[in-house]
């Protein structure tokens, strides 16, 4: 039915929606030499979308936790923000974030410095009570982030 | 190679589809006038995506746990809905659920209400016990939808 | 302005986008004649985007959780591993991955098992301490895949 030219065509955007949707890089900003690498990235960017890992609230510098809770929250945004951007997105293409917590008094501190982060419109999101937090974090940040169509 | 028109149409199908994809609306119909809005989105839709925040089995209007765990799954889970169908999908499209606990023997409890809302097919799922939940609530319940194709 | 022929294909294109993208398949392939099924599927393929349920490090046959916690973790990315492959993916396809477990100390062993499970790159992950597992399980992991393009 289609000429040969349609055919291209549509074996061409067939080929292109593949690549654009399933095409995947692999993002590591934050490690140090003296780190052994832990078995994960800092994020994967699929198509347009980033899945974000866990960040723990834990200077990737020094292994410290800081003291000030509110100072705890600005870290771990600010790494997770770091990952976003080392993929070339802006954290106003976040689209869902869970936040891991072992106080859950520390809701309103964490809200405070979180709300900063999204003067666009807010992700879903999950705050949630872990049980425990690798190195002493009193948060652990993920998320997905789906990057936007470009202005034309 | 290609004639005019043909590159027309292949311009006018990659912005198309470009907007369809990562086009995002913020989903938000439970707040209360009463209420300090906590920095969510109940819901976020991106393309077909509809990523769902973390609802929790307390009633929105009242703030309140109900006494009886049955009908705290179902107050949660029918929040869950509300969300879902405030982005124009249905429970049909859910793929993904994360359900956090904080007591495991609640298992079969929820398990008889969840099975209802999903009569033509489950979702992926994970059951987890929490280490606390926000404001007492036994149940937290956070997912994925995908719309489906409409039917012709 | 457009002709017939590139009309029914703009259609035709549209029509195979949105099927492509949200058609989906539940995975199940575990479940033994002597358990009453829980409601979940092992995992759903939506598109080429495959959401993993959380597995247990718990044996599907027996019931029972391997006394050596490098079994225990091997037995749930084995788990998984079955999962995506029943679904046509494979571990290189995964890109996010969730592991909770009850008891942090069990960290370096897990990795030096789920190393091993990913030789060409790591997903985005957290790391979570849960307050508590079904069956007692030290583990339970869930996860997203995306079907890579094919090569031609």
């Amino acid at each position: 039915m289609l000429t040969k030219p349609f055919t291209l065509l549509l074996l061409a955007l067939g080929a292109h929606a593949a690549a654009a949707d399933t095409d995947r890089h692999f993002i590591n900003g934050e490690r140090t030499a003296a780190q052994t690498p832990p078995p994960i990235s800092d994020g994967v960017l699929v198509g347009n979308t980033l899945y974000i890992s866990g960040h723990l609230s834990v200077d990737p510098k020094t292994g410290q936790v800081p003291v000030d809770p509110q100072a705890e929250a600005k870290l771990v945004m600010d790494r997770v923000k770091r990952t976003v951007e080392s993929a070339g997105l802006t954290m106003d293409d976040v689209v869902s974030i869970q936040v891991f917590c072992t106080d859950l008094a520390l809701f309103d501190t964490f809200n405070s410095v979180y709300r900063s982060y999204f003067p666009h419109g807010f992700p879903a999101r999950a705050f949630l009570g872990a049980g425990a937090l690798l190195r002493g974090a009193h948060f652990e940040v993920l998320g997905v982030a789906v990057r936007r169509p470009s202005k034309p």
